[in-house]
């Protein structure tokens, strides 16, 4: 249905019908969370068997180190392996961290702000430190920009990647430009692919010599489908363009064991990491290795992770196949709203009429439907279109998700129908 | 013996017998690492039966928040009460992170750089930040400051604190003081305690706004012997003395549960620890609340702690008590060496005729005996008196350290009486 085609009477009489249903749904009580990339407690219980594989285990005699001792700033060598053989890199490009790939993005920023990369000027000493950030983006990685004190410039993320005709003609005249935030693969929200051209584009382009790409390879694995999309190693694009150090490259097991109880990993050049690693020493002795430990006699290798993956997409892909369901029941051929289907990742991004994504969100949650903030998926929260809303299907119950495509659907109308009539 | 009472030639016929003796212990070719505080073995084995306690537990009910999935930056609310009951503070005091207390120490320097402490200036826009550090003292405490470039005044450690003295004097006369590094119990490498009338003059004393006690409660619970000793709880002396927010202070279950892979906390007043949330909510959504879900039903309350303790105990004391009495025996009313006696912690602190450690380290290095670096209870590495050897006797096996205070008495004997030749 083309809402702006209809006339203001066919408007008006839409509006008052789901303005009937809205207020069935207020009545109802409903209390649902769709806000946040959260595993359902059945995908918590995947990996159970990983809670007690160390019991019989000679932890003294299974690793180069005591995973019960301290020691090994990098990580068990297994698990840098595994990620190795996940992220296709060497073993001596990974360390193994933490349960936060956040935590590690997070810290290897403020070393470049206190520091400097690799004997460059620290980033606190130089005016106007600006990152990239791809939009609609991950939140998390604007709010490190944010609390640090770094500039943003948002890029539209389009269906390949970034557009990288900006992104490169901004790097190219702004020394002071020393990052772009990427989720290279099922992009959160969009769910969207780099490209080939888009991944040889970002290792070639001209740049600081410490500008930085922080490749969040979240949703490395995180297939929907058996249609599992490739990216271009970018790790190994830039050494062939001759930056070799461009990358700092990020992956964790959080949504493939345990939503932060997982293992994350940073992969970069062998002379980042040692530069990295030059001011972590002063930080910690490591990471917790019997964390570690517990997800390498677990999955062995990346075909046991990748065999995790499809227990998870036995509970995700019909939550997604619902709400596209449901949008394309609701929506069919609609000019108020457009939407993703991706192949992989957590997330559905819906674009709403410009205008209206704020309202659309806020009436959701006064019927008890808690989505994303809108404005969330761009720098300091703000959308100039108020367009876009990002959707996290994961977490409820597919009855509950169902409920909650409803009200959704019934908001959205109720708030464009209003702004096409300028109510 | 008195060594100085001694005639050139009664030293150096006890010279020549000790060189025999070390040419004897070269060809052993011993390989003994008294380097770092570590548990042994046997001590990683006490807390087995944690690694396979969650198998059986609905994890999704038993706490606040299903410790398997993601959120609570402050920690298991049940791990948060342990930890308070353990340290006698309030459970809103206490934020449980992840492994390692290192590392929330330096992230809270790190925030206190970047960010101030309570709304006052970035340390980073201080000119001359420094630290107090009480020598001897924790390396890695002062490896933090080293990395950050702050400023390090060396005050010394007496029986029952720091000279307190020269501290209130230093603190009070300049604003640039921040901070200062106390193991209050068991220090490491002393073993000292904390007298009450220290710990009330750090709480009263005048200093800086944004000055901060780091309380690194490392060895709180860490009895050798039933002599249980006590020191008063400085979060409460520091309120009475109207300086509520003056201290952070860490703990941790390294050498409780495992090293490396416990659980770390800090506590502070309400109102430090909102403030150091402000920023570590950028840097992560959590810490690994599995790891703590583990202690919690493994510890049960600050009761089972103790109860592990003694086990801990049974493990150290006997190795603690073969080092004193070899140098009991070697070096009885002897005049080139001194050594603490401790109640707990890891450490027993030796101070050879100055002039003389550098060497001593590296004689017994030659025979295959690794003792920690001569220097490195000082700020960046030196000790002016060069007379300071940290033991730890923690991690080698009972006959292994027999042997290792064999080479180390020989090699003491060795340097000092040279030394006293003038050699």
């Amino acid at each position: 249905m083309k809402y702006s085609e209809l006339t203001e009477k066919e408007l008006n009489s839409i509006l008052k019908e789901e303005q009937k249903k809205y207020e069935k749904f207020v009545k109802a009580k409903l209390n649902l969370d769709m806000s946040r990339g959260k595993p359902c407690p059945e995908q918590l219980d995947i990996c159970k068997d990983m809670l007690s594989i160390l019991a019989d285990k000679d932890l003294s005699k299974l690793y180069e180190i005591d995973p019960r001792n301290y020691g090994g700033l990098d990580g068990l060598k297994a698990m840098r392996e595994i990620f190795a053989d996940l992220l296709d890199v060497k073993t001596e490009q990974v360390l193994a961290g933490g349960s936060s790939s956040l935590n590690i993005m997070y810290d290897v920023v403020q070393f470049a702000m206190q520091f400097g990369i690799l004997g460059e000027k620290p980033w606190n000493k130089v005016n106007g430190v600006t990152f990239i950030c791809c939009v609609p983006g991950y939140d998390r990685h604007f709010a490190i920009c944010k609390s640090l004190g770094i500039k943003m410039i948002a890029v539209p993320l389009k269906e390949d990647g970034p557009d990288m005709d900006i992104v490169e003609s901004l790097v190219k005249a702004n020394d002071n430009i020393k990052g772009i935030w990427c989720v290279p693969k099922y992009s959160n929200p969009t769910g969207c692919v780099y490209s080939n051209e888009v991944v040889k584009r970002l290792a070639k382009m001209e740049a600081a010599s410490d500008f930085r790409i922080f490749w969040d390879n979240a949703y490395c694995v995180h297939y929907l489908t058996d249609n599992h999309d490739k990216i271009l190693n970018i790790l190994e694009e830039c050494k062939k363009a001759g930056n070799p150090n461009r990358v700092y490259e990020f992956c964790s097991t959080s949504k493939i064991s345990f939503a932060g109880a997982g293992v994350a990993c940073i992969a970069t050049s062998v002379e980042n990491l040692a530069d990295i690693k030059s001011h972590m020493t002063y930080q910690t002795i490591g990471a917790n290795k019997l964390v570690q430990a517990m997800h390498v006699e677990y999955f062995k290798d990346a075909k046991g992770i990748l065999k995790t993956m499809e227990k998870h997409a036995a509970f995700l892909k019909p939550k997604f196949d619902m709400v596209i369901e449901k949008l394309n029941t609701y929506f069919e051929d609609s000019d108020i709203i457009t939407w993703t289907n991706p192949n992989g990742g957590y997330f559905i991004s819906v674009n709403v009429l410009n205008g209206c994504a704020k309202d659309v969100v806020a009436l959701t949650a006064s019927a008890g439907v808690k989505l994303t903030n809108a404005g969330a998926t761009y720098p300091n929260g703000l959308d100039d279109n108020d367009s876009n809303i990002r959707f996290a299907p994961s977490y409820p119950s597919i009855e509950d998700l169902s409920l909650a495509c409803d009200v959704f659907a019934t908001c959205v109308k109720i708030v464009c129908i209003k702004k096409l009539l300028n109510k």
